[in-house]
């Protein structure tokens, strides 16, 4: 049997890994707080796919970096996405993530925002050792646009009228730009030419915005293992997802009716996510959605003739294939 | 009637305090998030006291700057203290500060969280536009320190064993460290010699200290108005300020007791808050630390004889009587 292309990736970077999380335990390390490294230890070693930095230490390789701050922009872009889960999990109220219970649960919704402050700051100090302003650049200000979108996201939940190019603009901000900044710092550390940082940058967008398609997805077909969040959570919390924008379209008053009462106004019922999935199977819309996935992770493998042909580019192009296997 | 320091600071400096507001105006503004707006409004434009940009500003005139970039490093500080003053309040459930709703109260906590990352997010993106590593360093790790803080004091709250100690790195962390940096990026701008730099530094930790005790202070004797957050709030959340520390220190047993039942163990009645102020009034602790702040404060005035005399430099020494008149 073919091992993933992540299993490959981490094997092919372990040492490098083994680096990261040597430097993300150093650096989380309080004597005086406890609580900061449990927690973190908590998100960190609960079995994530440590993707984002896998591809910050695979772009930084591909661009033929002979340094060590690949390892510090690994960690930061991990401590990132780390802090966003927390401070996520706070907001949607979550209490269940890859099947373990989440931070707020275990611990409370104070420690959560806390810890998430602290790495987000621990994130910046580590940017600023590496003494390089454009990776500041590039992660302070995907880290302002996750926020950002996120405040959008929440402005547009239970909203019919959210369009596609409002979803596109929320997933862009709390998904891709991190993966894009992750891939294009791995360029910038190495002083690529800028075309090419520029190509790591759209490879990035564009697998995160197929990443972020396949969650919403799954929220509605997939069974629990192997998803970040619980699935029906994007039901639950009422969020105006790419298959529900799909499903709005289609202009069926029955299914309109459904959306309006489930999500618009909020009134679920035992049984209506059940009919949810049965809707948007039967309508086309995750038809749509897988089809679309599928187009942005065409779209990020383009991007990687950019680079000599080698084990890590043949890694990154499967990586592309991997995220859209999930919905196939 | 002598006007105070700060609204003389105010005066002096009012060109550039108004090219602050514009600036963190302008850089608030989403297109798709206008709530981050609205939201920060309420709290920049709430009557506060503005004493962190002020100082920044001063700093930088002081050491004769003549550039425009301390006018960034202005707003930095008021967007740090304001994105902690809102996560602060989500996580104190404060529903009122200086006499008006908070954030959570009007919006929710989600808004909250989200809108205080957001605040933390552009204040890094205004450092990275100074491009200087030097300020970089010195106000990423203030946020760090500012959230690790936070987090002893969530884990010394309720622990009558908190020592004397404990409390001033509490205190250093949580506030201390952003009137510090505040004043020392005044000087790092203005590329100052490093001893007028550090000096600047300990007049801004000095200061904060003091004002921080004072604060603990006023929690147990002020009124409403003028007060950052509603008299009472420190006992009613546990937390153990210096007062209380003091207190425990005379070892006498009816008091012990009180406390061990009022905040160790949580069990709060009616009338306790007025017991609690009486015993500290009665058993010296809160002239105590109307000392120990004063002591600061003098502290802080001693560093600003490293500077020439001119008006600023007798506004920054007035600050510091100021900060302790609120307790004479």
């Amino acid at each position: 049997m073919n091992k993933s292309p992540l299993s490959e990736l981490s094997s092919t970077l372990s040492d490098e890994m083994q680096s990261v999380d040597y430097l993300i335990n150093q650096r989380m390390f309080s004597k005086h707080a406890p609580l900061i490294q449990e927690l973190t230890n908590h998100l960190i070693n609960a079995g994530g796919k440590r993707l984002r930095p896998l591809l910050t230490l695979a772009c930084a390789n591909i661009c033929n970096y002979k340094g060590t701050y690949h390892i510090h922009l690994a960690a930061i872009v991990e401590l990132i996405h780390t802090a966003t889960l927390l401070h996520d999990d706070v907001i949607d109220e979550s209490f269940s993530r890859r099947g373990r219970p989440t931070a707020n649960k275990l611990w409370d919704n104070k420690s959560s925002v806390l810890v998430g402050d602290f790495l987000f700051a621990r994130s910046f100090q580590l940017m600023v050792e590496t003494g390089s302003l454009k990776i500041l650049d590039s992660l302070s200000n995907a880290s302002a646009e996750i926020s950002e979108s996120e405040v959008l996201q929440m402005s547009l939940s239970r909203n019919l009228s959210a369009s596609e190019e409002q979803y596109m603009q929320v997933i862009k901000g709390k998904t891709a730009i991190l993966f894009a900044s992750a891939c294009e710092v791995g360029g910038l550390i190495a002083e690529e030419q800028s075309n090419k940082v520029e190509a790591l940058r759209l490879y990035g967008e564009a697998l995160g915005v197929s990443f972020q398609m396949v969650d919403d997805f799954l929220d509605y077909t997939g069974t629990k293992t192997g998803l970040g969040k619980d699935i029906g959570d994007d039901f639950r919390e009422k969020k105006i997802t790419l298959p529900i924008i799909y499903s709005l379209q289609t202009q069926n008053q029955t299914n309109q009716k459904f959306w309006r009462r489930t999500l618009e106004k909020g009134n679920q019922e035992i049984g209506d996510f059940e009919t949810a999935k049965k809707i948007l199977a039967g309508d086309g819309s995750l038809e749509r959605t897988r089809l679309e996935a599928i187009y942005w992770a065409n779209a990020a493998k383009k991007q990687l003739k950019n680079f000599p042909h080698n084990k890590l580019n043949a890694l990154l192009s499967r990586v592309t294939d991997y995220v859209v296997a999930r919905v196939s």
